[in-house]
């Protein structure tokens, strides 16, 4: 535990070098709340979100209810639509095709993962890449990759955010990522580099792995191995990202929530760094509303402060 | 000057560490030329590359020559469009469709820089994407980014089959690609990514950039800077490929093509090492061929031996 200069313990979540995920992301929220706010004032239509939720996987239920909270909670409309886990290929394409002709919908967004034998990328790719709301689509991709105006995939996005945060201007340091999953170290990956970083994309095959993140100003670890990254992996100094996250069994026979550095030690050597949970976590969502409101904005040809 | 074993003076071009791009290139040409007969065998319409030229740029010119020069001699048809300066922006995506719905076209290559005002990405995009053979759509930049079947850029595609020539197995090599363009660097790092390479993308903002570059098992420059890259920059054993194309005055006042590697000094310390010219220039029309072939086979549901 940490003593502070009038000798009272520290809580843990007022360290300055923990990056405070949830308070970042609630000014975002508040900010998103604003906004909307600004764009009905305008006589504008309210902003509408769709999700699309296909059979009963209890985590994918627990995100969608919290996603369609907090997109009310910002002063959107939120939509939901079940479907049963037998659903057909084409049902759930009309399903999209509907919500793409609907005028009240801007953002659009299928919970993965689908249950089986549902083509994911097919479905995905249907929906209008106006309203791709996740950036998953392959248009988006392609745009982000070749540098244009895209949605930023929803955990890279909220990396981003941190990041600037965190750090401030970006130019020239050199960014590590380890993981190359396409929504999270290759979408990010596309995103460090337009903001002039050197990027470095490191995976399961990369060797010497410590010795490269040694090298890292900014070290994102999104592999999904607990504690993979150690403490003498980071460079001192270095703001370190943790994306991962992993439940581990506990010694009293529960479980806990871990990401994939070994955040103690870590946290001896880092400038700063995110914690998990309450780190890039809870960006998630408010970069998911985000995306919306910049997708609403666009297609009322508005302008929008983010 | 380097002397044989035999004490004769081996030519330059015969110096093993020098990957002989021309030599590569026409292999691949022969190989063609042998799959496109076979396709041709079976009964299957000759593939079709068309090529558009808009104006009368001299450079672009010699390139769309030497193209359908090559086209014909591995077998294939050979359609050329070619279009004053003034075309209207509809008048060109007219000729696009036209090409996209015919079906002795396999491939369609809209020779780049195109003349102001036309506005270059609205008509690539305009291409079927299974008819883009140079891989420049924006659904297949997004595909090759999400790790899907999809034409490789034909510079980047010539850069991977000198070094699989050159190198062999790239899995877990660090590559340090300088250059972060939309048609060299960028995609190069997703195909060594998909390699299986630890990928670094360098560029003008990179800090301490000799440092980096020494760390690269193989080490591509693709800025268009006439020897930035030095000897000692290069690790001991690296494979360096050489994109840049300058052309700089010589002392007699004429001039001379030279790449973005000091050539003499790397070659020094490097294991393989492209020359400019001869190294990666002649691979990128026998890989324009190549998707050419690709893109015909699939069309057709044909295999091929690529």
């Amino acid at each position: 535990m940490r003593i502070s200069l009038r000798g009272q313990p520290v809580p843990e979540d007022t360290d300055p070098r923990i990056i405070d995920g949830k308070a970042i992301a609630n000014a975002l929220l508040a900010d998103l709340a604003r906004e909307v706010a600004a764009l009905i004032e305008t006589g504008q239509p309210v902003p509408g979100l769709a999700v699309v939720l296909v059979g009963d996987d209890p985590a994918s239920q627990v995100y969608v209810r919290s996603k369609a909270r907090q997109t009310v909670a910002v002063g959107m409309r939120s939509f939901e639509h079940r479907l049963p886990a037998t659903v057909t290929e084409d049902a759930l394409l009309t399903v999209i095709d509907r919500l793409n002709a609907d005028p009240a919908v801007d953002g659009i967004l299928v919970q993965l993962p689908l249950p089986r034998p549902l083509d994911a990328a097919r479905i995905l790719d249907r929906i209008d890449p106006a309203k791709d709301v996740d950036g998953f689509h392959v248009v988006n991709a392609g745009r982000l990759s070749a540098g244009l105006d895209a949605p930023v995939p929803c955990t890279p996005l909220g990396c981003l955010l941190l990041l600037r945060q965190a750090v401030g201007a970006l130019s020239g340091l050199h960014a590590v990522i380890v993981g190359r999953s396409n929504i999270v170290g290759k979408p990010l990956a596309q995103v460090l580099l337009r903001e002039n970083c050197t990027v470095t994309i490191a995976h399961s095959r990369t060797r010497d792995l410590a010795a490269l993140c040694r090298q890292a100003d900014i070290l994102v670890a999104a592999v999904g191995q607990a504690g993979l990254i150690r403490g003498d992996w980071v460079k001192p100094g270095a703001t370190v990202i943790d994306v991962g996250i992993n439940r581990i069994p506990t010694a009293d026979g529960r479980t806990r929530l871990v990401g994939d550095v070994a955040f103690d030690e870590a946290l001896a050597v880092a400038d700063r760094i995110t914690p998990v949970p309450g780190g890039v976590g809870p960006m998630t969502i408010a970069c998911l509303l985000r995306n919306t409101l910049a997708a609403a904005a666009a297609r009322r040809g508005a302008a929008h402060g983010l």
